[in-house]
Protein backbone atom coordinates (compact mmCIF):
# COMPACT_ATOMS: atom_id res chain seq x y z
CA UNK A 1 0.00 0.00 0.00
CA UNK A 2 1.77 3.38 -0.80
CA UNK A 3 -0.66 5.46 1.98
CA UNK A 4 0.98 6.57 4.79
CA UNK A 5 -0.28 7.67 8.50
CA UNK A 6 2.05 9.61 10.79
CA UNK A 7 0.68 10.21 14.21
CA UNK A 8 2.43 13.59 16.15
CA UNK A 9 1.94 15.66 19.34
CA UNK A 10 1.90 19.14 19.23
CA UNK A 11 3.69 20.18 22.19
CA UNK A 12 2.01 21.05 24.91
CA UNK A 13 0.82 25.04 23.00
CA UNK A 14 3.33 27.25 22.21
CA UNK A 15 4.40 26.74 18.52
CA UNK A 16 8.20 27.19 19.70
CA UNK A 17 7.64 23.39 21.21
CA UNK A 18 6.65 22.24 18.52
CA UNK A 19 9.80 19.98 16.96
CA UNK A 20 10.86 20.51 13.27
CA UNK A 21 10.16 16.79 12.92
CA UNK A 22 6.14 17.09 13.55
CA UNK A 23 6.24 20.39 11.46
CA UNK A 24 7.71 18.79 8.41
CA UNK A 25 5.50 15.91 8.98
CA UNK A 26 2.38 18.27 8.67
CA UNK A 27 3.44 20.22 5.93
CA UNK A 28 4.04 17.31 4.07
CA UNK A 29 0.25 15.47 4.77
CA UNK A 30 -2.15 15.38 2.30
CA UNK A 31 -4.99 15.24 5.28
CA UNK A 32 -4.80 16.30 8.47
CA UNK A 33 -7.03 13.93 11.23
CA UNK A 34 -7.76 15.37 14.98
CA UNK A 35 -9.82 17.01 17.45
CA UNK A 36 -10.79 20.17 16.24
CA UNK A 37 -8.89 22.32 18.32
CA UNK A 38 -5.54 21.05 17.75
CA UNK A 39 -6.01 21.20 14.19
CA UNK A 40 -6.57 24.48 14.62
CA UNK A 41 -3.17 25.06 15.73
CA UNK A 42 -1.63 23.77 12.56
CA UNK A 43 -0.91 26.38 10.45
CA UNK A 44 -2.26 26.17 7.01
CA UNK A 45 -0.03 24.76 4.09
CA UNK A 46 -1.50 25.50 1.12
CA UNK A 47 -4.96 24.59 -0.50
CA UNK A 48 -5.08 21.09 -1.39
CA UNK A 49 -4.30 19.82 2.07
CA UNK A 50 -7.85 18.67 3.36
CA UNK A 51 -8.74 18.80 7.48
CA UNK A 52 -10.98 16.34 9.24
CA UNK A 53 -11.71 17.70 12.43
CA UNK A 54 -14.16 15.92 14.94
CA UNK A 55 -15.00 16.41 18.61
CA UNK A 56 -12.53 14.68 21.37
CA UNK A 57 -14.95 11.90 21.55
CA UNK A 58 -14.58 8.24 20.08
CA UNK A 59 -11.19 8.35 19.56
CA UNK A 60 -11.06 4.66 17.53
CA UNK A 61 -13.39 6.13 15.40
CA UNK A 62 -11.24 8.82 14.21
CA UNK A 63 -7.99 6.27 14.24
CA UNK A 64 -10.29 4.04 11.72
CA UNK A 65 -10.91 7.28 9.35
CA UNK A 66 -7.37 8.03 9.44
CA UNK A 67 -6.12 4.40 8.47
CA UNK A 68 -9.13 4.32 5.80
CA UNK A 69 -7.67 7.42 4.22
CA UNK A 70 -4.05 6.10 4.47
CA UNK A 71 -4.84 2.83 2.40
CA UNK A 72 -6.68 4.90 0.02
CA UNK A 73 -3.09 6.02 -0.94
CA UNK A 74 -3.54 9.59 1.16
CA UNK A 75 -0.40 10.97 3.23
CA UNK A 76 -2.71 11.42 6.24
CA UNK A 77 -1.01 13.30 10.10
CA UNK A 78 -2.84 11.99 13.03
CA UNK A 79 -2.33 15.38 15.36
CA UNK A 80 -2.25 15.04 18.98
CA UNK A 81 -1.42 17.62 21.72
CA UNK A 82 2.07 17.10 24.09
CA UNK A 83 3.24 13.95 23.14
CA UNK A 84 1.37 11.66 20.94
CA UNK A 85 1.91 8.36 22.70
CA UNK A 86 1.12 9.54 26.32
CA UNK A 87 -3.08 9.51 27.19
CA UNK A 88 -3.27 10.69 23.24
CA UNK A 89 -3.98 9.01 20.13
CA UNK A 90 -1.21 6.76 19.10
CA UNK A 91 -2.49 3.94 21.12
CA UNK A 92 -5.84 3.81 19.47
CA UNK A 93 -4.23 4.19 16.13
CA UNK A 94 -2.55 0.44 17.29
CA UNK A 95 -5.60 -0.74 18.64
CA UNK A 96 -7.71 0.04 15.83
CA UNK A 97 -5.13 -1.60 13.56
CA UNK A 98 -5.35 -4.66 15.15
CA UNK A 99 -8.95 -5.23 15.17
CA UNK A 100 -9.16 -3.97 11.86
CA UNK A 101 -8.59 -4.34 7.85
CA UNK A 102 -5.21 -6.90 7.59
CA UNK A 103 -3.94 -4.43 4.70
CA UNK A 104 -3.36 -1.71 6.92
CA UNK A 105 -0.40 -3.56 8.64
CA UNK A 106 1.67 -3.08 5.66
CA UNK A 107 0.72 0.60 5.87
CA UNK A 108 4.08 3.08 6.44
CA UNK A 109 2.69 4.05 9.87
CA UNK A 110 5.13 6.47 12.03
CA UNK A 111 4.55 7.93 15.50
CA UNK A 112 6.41 11.44 15.97
CA UNK A 113 7.23 12.25 19.65
CA UNK A 114 6.49 15.83 21.34
CA UNK A 115 6.83 17.39 24.75
CA UNK A 116 3.95 16.20 26.63
CA UNK A 117 2.59 18.02 29.38
CA UNK A 118 4.02 16.87 32.31
CA UNK A 119 7.72 17.55 30.99
CA UNK A 120 6.48 21.48 30.02
CA UNK A 121 4.86 21.71 33.72
CA UNK A 122 8.02 20.84 35.51
CA UNK A 123 10.16 22.88 33.73
CA UNK A 124 7.84 25.68 34.35
CA UNK A 125 8.37 24.84 38.57
CA UNK A 126 12.32 24.01 38.66
CA UNK A 127 12.68 20.24 38.49
CA UNK A 128 10.43 18.18 40.24
CA UNK A 129 10.48 15.54 38.12
CA UNK A 130 14.75 15.10 38.95
CA UNK A 131 14.24 11.62 40.45
CA UNK A 132 11.88 8.53 39.77
CA UNK A 133 8.57 9.56 38.51
CA UNK A 134 5.48 8.24 37.43
CA UNK A 135 2.29 9.30 35.21
CA UNK A 136 -1.41 8.81 36.02
CA UNK A 137 -4.52 9.50 34.00
CA UNK A 138 -7.18 10.23 36.86
CA UNK A 139 -9.82 9.80 34.15
CA UNK A 140 -12.12 6.67 34.52
CA UNK A 141 -13.72 6.63 31.26
CA UNK A 142 -11.40 3.60 29.95
CA UNK A 143 -10.30 2.33 33.26
CA UNK A 144 -12.01 1.94 36.47
CA UNK A 145 -11.48 3.92 39.97
CA UNK A 146 -10.20 0.86 41.77
CA UNK A 147 -7.16 0.88 39.04
CA UNK A 148 -6.52 4.09 39.76
CA UNK A 149 -6.58 3.49 43.33
CA UNK A 150 -4.12 1.00 43.22
CA UNK A 151 -2.10 2.64 40.79
CA UNK A 152 -1.95 5.45 43.43
CA UNK A 153 -1.03 3.68 46.81
CA UNK A 154 1.67 1.62 44.42
CA UNK A 155 3.11 5.08 43.40
CA UNK A 156 3.05 6.41 46.90
CA UNK A 157 4.97 3.32 48.08
CA UNK A 158 7.09 3.35 45.92
CA UNK A 159 7.87 6.88 47.07
CA UNK A 160 7.55 8.85 43.39
CA UNK A 161 7.20 12.05 42.57
CA UNK A 162 3.77 11.78 40.43
CA UNK A 163 2.10 13.15 37.48
CA UNK A 164 -1.88 13.30 37.54
CA UNK A 165 -2.86 13.84 34.03
CA UNK A 166 -6.63 15.04 33.19
CA UNK A 167 -7.17 15.69 37.30
CA UNK A 168 -10.98 17.12 36.41
CA UNK A 169 -13.57 17.73 33.85
CA UNK A 170 -17.21 19.07 34.42
CA UNK A 171 -17.92 15.37 34.19
CA UNK A 172 -15.87 14.34 36.74
CA UNK A 173 -15.05 17.29 39.51
CA UNK A 174 -14.12 15.45 42.36
CA UNK A 175 -11.47 12.78 41.20
CA UNK A 176 -8.39 14.99 42.30
CA UNK A 177 -9.88 15.79 45.35
CA UNK A 178 -10.61 11.55 45.87
CA UNK A 179 -6.62 11.38 44.55
CA UNK A 180 -4.97 13.83 47.25
CA UNK A 181 -7.23 11.89 50.01
CA UNK A 182 -6.18 8.47 49.05
CA UNK A 183 -2.49 9.73 48.71
CA UNK A 184 -2.51 11.27 52.30
CA UNK A 185 -3.04 8.29 53.70
CA UNK A 186 0.39 7.50 52.74
CA UNK A 187 2.23 10.36 51.65
CA UNK A 188 2.80 13.54 54.35
CA UNK A 189 0.44 16.13 54.49
CA UNK A 190 3.24 18.91 53.69
CA UNK A 191 4.15 16.92 50.57
CA UNK A 192 4.88 19.25 47.89
CA UNK A 193 2.13 19.39 45.17
CA UNK A 194 2.40 21.78 42.16
CA UNK A 195 -0.80 22.67 39.73
CA UNK A 196 -0.17 23.82 36.68
CA UNK A 197 -2.36 25.22 34.39
CA UNK A 198 -1.56 25.62 30.49
CA UNK A 199 1.88 24.79 30.84
CA UNK A 200 4.26 24.91 27.62
CA UNK A 201 1.71 28.20 26.56
CA UNK A 202 1.60 31.72 27.12
CA UNK A 203 -1.16 31.64 29.38
CA UNK A 204 1.23 29.29 31.95
CA UNK A 205 0.32 29.62 35.58
CA UNK A 206 1.51 27.74 38.68
CA UNK A 207 -0.14 27.17 41.72
CA UNK A 208 2.55 25.87 44.54
CA UNK A 209 1.01 24.09 47.52
CA UNK A 210 0.61 21.11 49.80
CA UNK A 211 -1.15 17.88 49.91
CA UNK A 212 -3.03 18.81 53.02
CA UNK A 213 -4.10 22.12 51.12
CA UNK A 214 -4.66 20.94 47.40
CA UNK A 215 -7.87 20.06 48.07
CA UNK A 216 -8.98 24.41 48.05
CA UNK A 217 -7.32 24.42 44.11
CA UNK A 218 -9.13 24.49 41.14
CA UNK A 219 -8.30 22.29 37.95
CA UNK A 220 -9.42 21.08 34.79
CA UNK A 221 -8.50 19.50 31.57
CA UNK A 222 -5.51 21.71 30.63
CA UNK A 223 -4.06 21.55 34.46
CA UNK A 224 -1.38 18.88 35.20
CA UNK A 225 -1.00 18.00 38.88
CA UNK A 226 2.59 17.15 40.32
CA UNK A 227 2.75 15.11 43.41
CA UNK A 228 6.25 15.51 45.37
CA UNK A 229 8.35 12.48 46.41
CA UNK A 230 9.32 12.86 49.77
CA UNK A 231 12.77 14.61 48.81
CA UNK A 232 10.82 17.09 46.30
CA UNK A 233 11.69 20.72 47.72
CA UNK A 234 10.92 24.58 47.26
CA UNK A 235 13.57 27.05 47.15
CA UNK A 236 12.94 30.63 47.89
CA UNK A 237 13.66 32.72 44.88
CA UNK A 238 14.28 36.31 44.93
CA UNK A 239 10.83 37.73 44.18
CA UNK A 240 8.69 35.71 46.31
CA UNK A 241 7.93 32.80 44.66
CA UNK A 242 9.44 29.79 44.50
CA UNK A 243 11.35 26.45 42.21
CA UNK A 244 10.19 22.94 42.81
CA UNK A 245 12.67 20.36 42.51
CA UNK A 246 13.58 16.57 43.44
CA UNK A 247 17.54 16.09 44.01
CA UNK A 248 18.72 13.26 42.02
CA UNK A 249 20.06 11.63 45.37
CA UNK A 250 18.58 10.32 48.24
CA UNK A 251 20.71 11.61 50.52
CA UNK A 252 21.68 15.62 51.02
CA UNK A 253 25.35 15.72 48.80
CA UNK A 254 25.71 19.46 49.53
CA UNK B 1 21.53 40.49 38.56
CA UNK B 2 21.34 40.74 34.68
CA UNK B 3 22.43 37.83 33.84
CA UNK B 4 20.24 34.45 33.08
CA UNK B 5 20.89 30.92 32.98
CA UNK B 6 18.35 29.01 30.79
CA UNK B 7 18.84 24.78 31.15
CA UNK B 8 17.70 23.16 27.73
CA UNK B 9 17.17 19.72 26.42
CA UNK B 10 18.34 18.77 23.31
CA UNK B 11 16.06 16.17 22.24
CA UNK B 12 17.43 12.26 22.07
CA UNK B 13 19.50 12.78 19.22
CA UNK B 14 18.40 13.80 15.47
CA UNK B 15 18.53 17.77 15.23
CA UNK B 16 14.79 17.80 13.91
CA UNK B 17 13.84 17.32 17.56
CA UNK B 18 15.30 19.88 19.17
CA UNK B 19 12.68 22.04 19.45
CA UNK B 20 12.85 25.91 18.07
CA UNK B 21 12.56 27.35 22.10
CA UNK B 22 15.87 25.24 22.91
CA UNK B 23 17.34 26.11 19.35
CA UNK B 24 16.73 29.84 20.21
CA UNK B 25 18.11 29.70 23.34
CA UNK B 26 21.08 28.11 22.12
CA UNK B 27 21.45 30.93 19.37
CA UNK B 28 21.12 33.91 22.15
CA UNK B 29 23.41 32.24 24.80
CA UNK B 30 26.69 33.92 25.07
CA UNK B 31 27.95 30.92 26.79
CA UNK B 32 26.99 26.93 26.81
CA UNK B 33 28.25 24.18 29.91
CA UNK B 34 28.01 20.71 29.23
CA UNK B 35 29.49 17.51 28.48
CA UNK B 36 31.64 17.70 25.32
CA UNK B 37 29.01 14.97 23.39
CA UNK B 38 25.91 17.05 23.72
CA UNK B 39 27.99 20.69 22.99
CA UNK B 40 28.95 18.43 19.60
CA UNK B 41 25.31 18.70 18.92
CA UNK B 42 25.22 22.44 19.16
CA UNK B 43 25.57 24.39 15.74
CA UNK B 44 28.24 27.00 16.38
CA UNK B 45 26.41 30.17 16.60
CA UNK B 46 29.07 33.04 16.41
CA UNK B 47 33.19 33.48 17.69
CA UNK B 48 31.93 35.59 20.58
CA UNK B 49 30.15 32.32 21.95
CA UNK B 50 32.08 30.38 24.63
CA UNK B 51 31.89 26.44 25.14
CA UNK B 52 32.63 25.22 28.22
CA UNK B 53 32.80 21.74 27.98
CA UNK B 54 33.66 18.81 30.66
CA UNK B 55 33.37 15.22 31.15
CA UNK B 56 30.14 13.86 31.68
CA UNK B 57 30.44 13.59 36.19
CA UNK B 58 30.24 15.92 38.49
CA UNK B 59 26.94 17.63 37.41
CA UNK B 60 26.63 19.78 40.48
CA UNK B 61 30.81 21.51 39.43
CA UNK B 62 29.16 21.97 36.00
CA UNK B 63 25.95 23.49 37.51
CA UNK B 64 28.04 25.75 39.72
CA UNK B 65 30.34 26.82 37.14
CA UNK B 66 27.66 27.86 34.86
CA UNK B 67 25.91 29.61 38.07
CA UNK B 68 28.61 31.90 38.32
CA UNK B 69 28.65 32.99 34.99
CA UNK B 70 25.29 34.00 35.09
CA UNK B 71 25.76 35.84 37.98
CA UNK B 72 28.78 38.08 36.23
CA UNK B 73 26.21 38.78 33.75
CA UNK B 74 26.58 36.09 31.06
CA UNK B 75 23.66 34.40 28.99
CA UNK B 76 24.21 30.39 29.73
CA UNK B 77 22.61 27.83 28.16
CA UNK B 78 23.30 24.62 30.30
CA UNK B 79 22.70 22.01 27.61
CA UNK B 80 21.53 18.10 28.44
CA UNK B 81 20.22 15.49 26.24
CA UNK B 82 16.36 14.85 26.05
CA UNK B 83 14.28 16.80 28.74
CA UNK B 84 16.90 18.74 31.03
CA UNK B 85 14.86 17.75 33.81
CA UNK B 86 14.53 14.30 33.93
CA UNK B 87 17.51 12.47 34.96
CA UNK B 88 19.43 15.22 33.91
CA UNK B 89 20.90 18.59 34.50
CA UNK B 90 17.89 20.92 36.11
CA UNK B 91 18.01 19.09 39.20
CA UNK B 92 21.47 19.28 39.92
CA UNK B 93 21.43 23.55 38.99
CA UNK B 94 18.31 23.94 41.72
CA UNK B 95 20.46 21.90 44.22
CA UNK B 96 23.70 24.27 43.81
CA UNK B 97 21.30 27.13 43.80
CA UNK B 98 19.74 26.02 47.19
CA UNK B 99 22.96 25.29 48.76
CA UNK B 100 24.73 28.32 47.19
CA UNK B 101 25.60 32.24 46.93
CA UNK B 102 22.25 33.43 48.12
CA UNK B 103 22.33 36.17 45.02
CA UNK B 104 22.11 33.00 42.51
CA UNK B 105 18.26 33.16 43.58
CA UNK B 106 17.93 36.26 42.12
CA UNK B 107 19.33 35.03 39.04
CA UNK B 108 16.68 35.50 36.05
CA UNK B 109 16.42 30.84 35.69
CA UNK B 110 14.25 28.92 33.05
CA UNK B 111 14.32 25.25 31.74
CA UNK B 112 12.95 24.86 28.55
CA UNK B 113 11.85 21.30 27.89
CA UNK B 114 12.34 18.68 25.53
CA UNK B 115 11.89 14.87 24.07
CA UNK B 116 13.10 12.96 26.73
CA UNK B 117 14.63 9.27 25.60
CA UNK B 118 11.34 7.25 26.66
CA UNK B 119 9.00 9.48 24.63
CA UNK B 120 11.48 8.33 21.43
CA UNK B 121 11.59 4.92 22.42
CA UNK B 122 7.85 4.94 23.01
CA UNK B 123 7.57 6.27 19.34
CA UNK B 124 9.72 3.80 17.83
CA UNK B 125 8.12 1.14 19.01
CA UNK B 126 4.23 1.87 18.86
CA UNK B 127 2.58 2.85 21.78
CA UNK B 128 3.63 1.39 24.80
CA UNK B 129 3.52 4.26 27.07
CA UNK B 130 -0.65 4.10 26.07
CA UNK B 131 -1.80 3.69 29.91
CA UNK B 132 -0.29 4.88 32.96
CA UNK B 133 3.45 4.69 33.26
CA UNK B 134 6.46 5.14 35.63
CA UNK B 135 10.44 5.91 34.78
CA UNK B 136 12.89 4.72 37.16
CA UNK B 137 16.97 5.21 36.55
CA UNK B 138 18.79 2.03 37.04
CA UNK B 139 21.98 3.91 38.22
CA UNK B 140 22.88 3.44 41.51
CA UNK B 141 25.25 6.48 41.77
CA UNK B 142 22.94 8.76 43.46
CA UNK B 143 20.63 6.31 45.41
CA UNK B 144 20.60 2.59 46.62
CA UNK B 145 20.34 -0.10 45.09
CA UNK B 146 17.32 -1.03 47.87
CA UNK B 147 15.53 1.99 46.82
CA UNK B 148 15.49 0.64 43.26
CA UNK B 149 14.37 -2.49 44.34
CA UNK B 150 11.31 -0.97 45.92
CA UNK B 151 10.47 1.00 43.39
CA UNK B 152 10.64 -1.42 40.62
CA UNK B 153 8.17 -3.41 43.04
CA UNK B 154 5.81 -0.90 43.67
CA UNK B 155 5.77 -0.30 39.58
CA UNK B 156 5.06 -4.16 39.02
CA UNK B 157 2.51 -4.03 41.90
CA UNK B 158 0.66 -0.98 40.10
CA UNK B 159 1.12 -2.56 36.86
CA UNK B 160 2.88 0.60 35.13
CA UNK B 161 4.29 0.32 32.23
CA UNK B 162 8.05 0.71 33.36
CA UNK B 163 10.70 2.83 31.83
CA UNK B 164 14.19 2.02 32.30
CA UNK B 165 16.88 4.48 32.39
CA UNK B 166 20.53 4.16 32.70
CA UNK B 167 20.02 0.05 32.37
CA UNK B 168 23.86 -0.54 32.32
CA UNK B 169 27.15 0.65 32.01
CA UNK B 170 30.60 -0.34 31.93
CA UNK B 171 30.73 -0.01 35.79
CA UNK B 172 27.04 -1.25 36.40
CA UNK B 173 26.83 -4.26 33.84
CA UNK B 174 24.41 -6.89 35.82
CA UNK B 175 21.53 -4.10 36.90
CA UNK B 176 19.24 -4.48 34.23
CA UNK B 177 19.29 -8.45 34.71
CA UNK B 178 19.00 -7.94 38.84
CA UNK B 179 16.59 -5.74 37.08
CA UNK B 180 14.25 -8.80 35.27
CA UNK B 181 15.00 -11.05 37.65
CA UNK B 182 13.41 -8.87 40.54
CA UNK B 183 10.43 -7.98 38.11
CA UNK B 184 9.96 -11.66 37.40
CA UNK B 185 8.61 -11.89 40.63
CA UNK B 186 5.93 -9.85 40.26
CA UNK B 187 4.97 -10.08 36.27
CA UNK B 188 4.54 -12.86 34.17
CA UNK B 189 7.88 -14.26 32.03
CA UNK B 190 5.77 -13.37 28.73
CA UNK B 191 5.50 -10.12 29.47
CA UNK B 192 6.45 -7.46 26.49
CA UNK B 193 9.85 -5.57 26.70
CA UNK B 194 12.05 -3.49 24.33
CA UNK B 195 15.60 -2.16 24.38
CA UNK B 196 15.79 0.85 22.38
CA UNK B 197 19.46 1.97 21.10
CA UNK B 198 19.44 5.09 20.25
CA UNK B 199 15.86 6.02 19.89
CA UNK B 200 15.55 9.17 18.04
CA UNK B 201 18.75 9.04 16.11
CA UNK B 202 19.07 7.48 12.66
CA UNK B 203 21.01 4.55 14.41
CA UNK B 204 18.22 3.80 16.62
CA UNK B 205 17.30 -0.30 16.30
CA UNK B 206 14.66 -1.99 18.82
CA UNK B 207 14.61 -5.38 19.81
CA UNK B 208 11.15 -6.79 21.00
CA UNK B 209 11.43 -9.45 23.35
CA UNK B 210 9.96 -10.98 26.68
CA UNK B 211 10.79 -10.49 30.26
CA UNK B 212 11.63 -14.26 30.46
CA UNK B 213 14.57 -13.60 27.64
CA UNK B 214 15.16 -10.06 28.21
CA UNK B 215 18.38 -11.53 30.14
CA UNK B 216 20.48 -12.36 27.24
CA UNK B 217 20.41 -8.65 25.29
CA UNK B 218 22.82 -6.26 25.64
CA UNK B 219 22.18 -2.65 27.01
CA UNK B 220 24.42 0.43 27.69
CA UNK B 221 23.97 4.08 28.81
CA UNK B 222 22.22 4.42 24.83
CA UNK B 223 19.35 2.04 25.43
CA UNK B 224 15.91 2.81 26.77
CA UNK B 225 14.08 -0.16 28.08
CA UNK B 226 10.81 -0.39 28.52
CA UNK B 227 8.75 -3.01 30.42
CA UNK B 228 4.97 -3.69 29.78
CA UNK B 229 2.18 -3.61 31.70
CA UNK B 230 -0.19 -7.07 31.77
CA UNK B 231 -1.97 -5.33 28.81
CA UNK B 232 0.81 -4.28 26.69
CA UNK B 233 0.95 -6.33 23.32
CA UNK B 234 2.79 -6.74 19.63
CA UNK B 235 1.18 -6.06 16.74
CA UNK B 236 2.13 -8.38 13.54
CA UNK B 237 3.39 -6.22 10.71
CA UNK B 238 3.20 -7.01 7.16
CA UNK B 239 6.76 -6.91 7.72
CA UNK B 240 7.32 -9.02 9.70
CA UNK B 241 8.30 -6.87 12.80
CA UNK B 242 5.51 -5.76 14.96
CA UNK B 243 4.23 -2.84 16.46
CA UNK B 244 4.12 -2.42 20.53
CA UNK B 245 1.27 -0.84 22.24
CA UNK B 246 -0.35 -0.92 25.35
CA UNK B 247 -4.31 -0.16 25.18
CA UNK B 248 -5.73 2.52 27.05
CA UNK B 249 -8.44 0.61 28.53
CA UNK B 250 -8.30 -2.09 30.66
CA UNK B 251 -10.69 -3.63 28.68
CA UNK B 252 -10.99 -5.22 25.40
CA UNK B 253 -13.01 -2.09 23.97
CA UNK B 254 -12.95 -3.48 20.06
Amino acid sequence: MSGSLTIVGLGPGAPELTTPAVSRALREATDLVGYETYLARVPMSGPEQQRHGSDNRVEIDRARHALTLAAEGRRVAVVSSGDPGVFAMAAAVFEAIEAGDARWRSLDIRVEPGVTAMLAAAAAAGAPLGSDFCAISLSDNLKSWATIERRLEAAARGDFVIALYNPASRARPHQLGAAFALLRKWKPADTVIVLAHAAGTPQCRLEVSSLAEGDTLAADMRTLVLVGSSRTRCVARADGSAWVYTPRSEEAVL
